[in-house]
């Protein structure tokens, strides 16, 4: 559903406040039809909901729907990432913070049962939603890591 | 470079513990070229380093470096909002636990200043490595976003 770089650019823009169909073209450097057939698809997937401001389709807007505002802390794990492994020394390049407080935004922080885990030490298993494939699956692949 | 969904699935089963060629297109029910090619783009992007484990080819086998590992909080995010979003009421198709303590993973925390933040609170601001274009375009949508 998010497997696609422009959908993910789409999206941070969203959340930086972009909304208008013009802006999201301009700023992206992407074509309209494109454009059009990825917020189509985020509409359909109800993350994005379309508000149509006037008769004008220029200017209807696309704003983040609840569920798409849950995706936040996969945009905010890329940027943290692309700010560590690409941008580098120079800092960022966008700064997030709490318009309330003013505090920067942490660095995501992997934990289990409210510990810092180091990601070298987290293992998988089946859960309680999985299918029998999944857990066939797993048992084949428990097999080939001990291999 | 993680702007594919082969790609963030290739890098998913490398946490799961997955190496070799083989093993990834089994799993993944993609074709040889495409599986082949983004191998070759994670190793060339340093995320994935090949280890040749003998003359046999299909042999080979793909870790992650320690730089690939970083994105764990990205694969993370994904899955949890994949249990939050799709999978729903049956509970997760795989649990993430912590191997020495056993505790399962905590759900990614968005915080500032060490307190959570609600996204609707979160602002955006160009940072110490922001190009002069990125402080225009700051500008730029600010405008758009109080106009």
């Amino acid at each position: 559903m998010i497997g696609d770089r422009w959908t993910l650019m789409i999206l941070r823009d969203a959340f930086y406040g972009i909304r208008r169909f013009g802006d999201f073209k301009r700023r992206l450097g992407i074509t309209q039809a494109v454009l059009s057939a990825r917020l189509t698809k985020l509409v359909d997937d109800e993350l994005l909901a379309k508000h149509p401001l006037s008769e004008d389709a220029a200017r209807e807007e696309y704003k983040l729907t609840p569920r798409g505002r849950e995706l936040f802390p996969i945009v905010l794990a890329v940027m943290q990432w692309g700010d560590k492994s690409i941008h580098g020394d120079g800092g960022p390049p966008v700064e997030l913070y709490n318009a309330l407080s003013g505090a920067l935004l942490d660095p995501i922080d992997v934990r289990a049962g409210g510990l810092p885990t180091n990601v070298r030490d987290i293992s998988f298993r089946p859960g309680s939603g999985a299918r029998a494939e999944t857990i066939a699956e797993f048992e084949r692949m428990s097999a080939l890591v001990d291999s």
